[in-house]
């Protein structure tokens, strides 16, 4: 076997836990502690690393202890989170002590044993406006604990917080679900006290906020929230998956998702969906799809296949995006995580000789470089024509 | 995307054939035809390739048509097969035209339009001893249609033919399933005429036949034996996959899965086992599995974890194969198909110091290197101890 | 153990079969022969039977021997088939016999060893129109054999036979796959020699077709016209099964079959849906679904749980059909296959008193009663309502 | 649809639940929520309950919040529960407040509202001898806060408490997990205060404590003992479900739950198998089992099919316990939880005739009556032999 670090993901290696000895048990017979990688490629010479930067424990309103949570996020594959407690609700504070450091204090030694990067974080919990706002990279998070949300807010960003809105468009906060963005936003904006927005929390995507990020240069973040056992909220059974961000880190460190988070180096993966700026979904479609071939000879009106497969664990969904001149393509054409497909390919007339460069065009339909706009990309074939033979 | 061929195996690309555009309709709407490719390793600068050299048709006593078996195998993630009607047994000669090379002919070319290699095969099929005997790469199938299995063997022969003895175990040749080797086959083996056994023939396992291979340098073949439509035989659904030989041969093509029988370059995929000689299964684990970590540091009696990663798609069980001196171990340990496991190791004592480099051993029971014997495997591990702390 | 027979469904029990003895070999060790009831309950009286009456084997252009088609219909849980060779086509002419009474000989045996109930028919293949037509429950198909195709579908009617018109929107046969009724069409129905039409064909459903079989009281049909392995053609791993049709008989027998479809009592069951008069649909529905509880106490804005079980393997998506007066419903709600789901009604005003009946409108949006329309149903709730405490 | 409970086991139907507005969100997009139901059948008139009687929270040391634990025993189809916080070991003190009565105050709402029978209960925690016990069917748990075990175990006998003996084959307090008895047991046993043992604690069977219920006429409980989200410890994606006692019981309430312990009416649902007295295993496989023939006819050396379906989740694993004089029968046979398989039967001879009615013996292997003793069963055929016809 090979002795070294996952794909360069794993710096420090093991470390010392004697805390874990208690909380973790080691049982002989059963070993359903398995985790399973997502399969969603390194592009550009940056680590894709899977993150969750929003989720809660009995610290707040959450329902599991906060060791709970490293554990689930090793489990499901992903590479760094942050428990953000509501700094202002602390729903069972008759029976557990109020200390919003804590979580991440109890979290840490579980997520170090398991190679996995915890962040600490905070959710200033005010209503509409501005709503929910999360900070991530906090030192004290007691300094947020403030009257005014601004000067939350501004506690957070003397820390150097990455600050991001939460669920702009959450029913409980927003008329109809509709994301309304309001004059404290701009404020927060214009301040550069805002860095990123969710534009998708748990199950919901935002498409405004969506546009909002393209428009005003901001950061694209998807969270679970996670307030129950993570299973609870998601299918994995069905293959679903929590929503996380995609961060495009130059390594596998927490100083490192921190630049990539100002530098605005995410995407999003939401259910069969990644949501991101054109140039980073390019690059995961190209380097998650291999063609196989690069010369074809169609005879007359006969069929030819041409094999595609996808490493990656979404399966991409691709639509033809207009006609080709000489051939016929499918119109559809599913491309199925990690397995290979056919592409088939027709010719249109019995008569064509010679030799021709096809592009075929398709749009990724859930690729979504902006709202309702699926990523267009190109097969690229080398055709010879020879005409049909006589019967 | 890269436009490249999978892996090195696909040689020639697209390919033309009018004679599909029947056999194989491109459906809308539907699109069912997707293949698994299965995932073991190439190993020593050969390719992996997956084979089965043992199935029927309509045209002896199969019962589908022989098109149905190239689209089989691609499905599966297989590379080559070969259909090996019986030449002394066409069961529906009444309704089906009886012609020993024809199912090869209809088969050819949808393989090849899918990029699967196809090999001309037989069965030739008497009572025990010697009973059933395939001969693959043959040229023309009629010269094996003889009165004595010996001239009928000498046929294949001639025709530099790879010649196997089928399921030496089978109940319905063998008392109580036992596999007994007659004088019948020493004479076939000193004469050179027999290459390879089925040490695994659909669902059975032979252990006799495999010592055989061990001790007389026969090469080992694995084969389904498929009769019937193959989800009918083994149930895909539940994770099954069908018996195949693994060919480590030089490169994709069927000159190269010749030469890769003749020189026993085998191992036989069964179940969730490996079977084959030490060399190629060590190879197969060392490059599936990957180990996180070189370097631990365990403070008394403290717990660490070393992720172990498996890349392949058999689940790789493992048994401690004794104790090691200063930390305990897993007594077992299942390294699951795909996935990340945790390997937990838990210092001995409260007082040792130092550095030590670590042996783990264990035996991998499903990778079998004789009958009964699985694959011993260390991993190896720097520790560096140092004492508990007082509390 | 109860000794009886499943649901009244088998008459005769345990027959002869020395045949089988070839055909079926009994495998000691693997046992992968099993058969999955289709969950879709008994109404009004009648056997829900589930049908296929349409698909190929080698006879005419399909992939498989005749005896595996019981066998598949065995195992999917249904109870009925008929294989409905081309009678114009017969595409391995050269390699097969042409007989077009063979596939039936040769399926009935393994057909009445598993208690499954097979029924002679044949499809008459010409061009549109009037395209291809099926009839079932013949006597001799060979004197379908015609020149003229009225000839054929009169030979069929003098044996008595269903007549029903296939696949009538097929893009094979109808301008972008429009289902357009022909002069040829009137002339059939008028003479009574038109009893159905296939509404669903594999994997497509024909609106227009949908909508004749309630104008003109035509039975409806689906059917998988399987030309394949049937696991080529659904993929019953991902919860699919092949296109069929309901019949409800009153007895388990191809008499009973062969009456009920003569008096128009079928249903189609297709994807996730089913597709039929709203009178059958509806004690589909209401014999599938149980819902637990009479009463319920609702205290001001409170939220109670009514706990729905649904027994069959449809899952039925309802959506809310209009407001309810005193309390918020859910606007979607799935009720799983085989699972109990919670609907959550909410008190609308925190001073409501009184006793009152409430109803829940839904429609189930997957049990079309009519192109487009789905069927209307209602929950009857008694509540209570009570003011909510002051805190 | 129905109005009614489900099997008669909801007595109680819709409650008024103004606390969970809070704790159960009701999500308009999302409904995961889903309960399966648990297909062991109802006997000899009695409800078969399934039940876990041991689990934890953050209020000893646990890792959840105890109002997930009704919505997990909800959605795995179970129907009572009782929550067991350690006495002695509250993990937590230094954040969550120590009260003893506090996890089922908490629980309680939420198991009401989906209609879940909450126990109260309290783990006394001892070194061994005499190890851990149970109390259920508590008042007041602060009076088992005593410093002698004795009068803990007093304390629950006098509030009529159904006290039992936890894993009494643990590793943590047996030497090599052997299950010993030590004369505090007799102590306890012998004063009436224990009334049953965990034969099966998580994932452990104890064969010894198997034996002493037998024996001493103790009923053999089994339970999850569950600290984390159940998730964590069960891969119910996997078909696996937690430990669980069936308890048969006169109707669906605490007190018959209460009735049927103390009168040792239950079994043990672990794995793939279900243990207990002979009589209720029995009944639960004839309830579950149904065989369609009565009467079959064998020709010769033919053979007949048997179809026997399985209704209930377990799948039943039988062993030919014996020859039949003149039939050969399958020597193992798998009747797979909820399907149809075939029991393929065939003559001996070519010359018998006559009427005979053939008991065919088979071990259920995974129905255990004792210790290694599978439960015996016979299917019961009517067979008329004839003698096969001369070709």
């Amino acid at each position: 076997m090979k002795i070294f670090s996952f794909g360069k993901r794993f710096l420090s290696m093991f470390i010392i836990i004697s805390l874990l000895i208690l909380i973790v048990p080691a049982d002989g017979d059963c070993q359903i502690r398995v985790r399973s990688e997502i399969e969603i490629p390194d592009i550009l010479g940056f680590l894709t690393l899977k993150c969750d930067f929003h989720m809660h424990t009995v610290f707040s309103d959450g329902r599991v202890w906060p060791t709970i949570r490293p554990e689930e996020i090793w489990r499901e594959g992903l590479d760094a989170f942050s428990i953000t407690e509501h700094i202002e609700n602390h729903r069972y504070r008759d029976d557990v002590k109020t200390n919003l450091n804590r979580s991440y204090e109890l979290a840490k030694p579980g997520a170090e044993a398991l190679e996995i990067m915890i962040i600490k974080g905070a959710e200033i919990t005010r209503k509409m406006p501005p709503g929910h706002i999360n900070a991530v990279f906090l030192k004290d998070i007691d300094k947020l604990r403030t009257e005014e949300y601004k000067d939350a807010v501004k506690a957070a960003v003397d820390q150097g917080a990455f600050v991001f809105w939460n669920h702009p468009g959450w029913t409980g906060q927003q008329p109809e679900g509709k994301s309304i963005w309001y004059q404290e936003h701009t404020e927060l904006y214009e301040r550069g006290w805002m860095h990123g927005i969710e534009i998708v929390n748990q199950y919901d995507y935002y498409p405004r906020a969506h546009k909002w990020c393209l428009d005003k240069k901001l950061t694209m973040m998807a969270n679970s929230d996670s307030h129950d056992p993570i299973n609870f909220e998601y299918n994995f059974h069905n293959g679903e998956h929590r929503a996380m961000t995609l961060v495009f880190a130059k390594e596998r460190t927490i100083e490192a998702i921190k630049e990539a988070l100002f530098s605005r180096r995410t995407a999003v993966y939401y259910k069969n969906m990644l949501i991101g700026e054109e140039k980073y979904l390019r690059e995961i479609f190209n380097e998650s799809v291999e063609v196989d071939g690069a010369d074809v000879t169609i005879k007359g009106k006969s069929r030819v296949y041409i094999q595609i497969h996808n490493r990656s664990e979404v399966s991409f969904e691709l639509e033809a995006d207009g006609e080709v001149k000489d051939v016929s393509i499918p119109k559809n054409i599913i491309l199925y995580a990690g397995k290979t497909v056919l592409l088939d390919i027709q010719g249109k007339s019995e008569k064509l000789t010679g030799r021709e460069k096809i592009h075929i065009p398709y749009k990724v339909k859930n690729l979504l470089i902006a709202p309702d706009e699926g990523l267009p990309v190109e097969f690229k074939i080398d055709a010879t024509f020879i005409p049909a033979e006589k019967k």
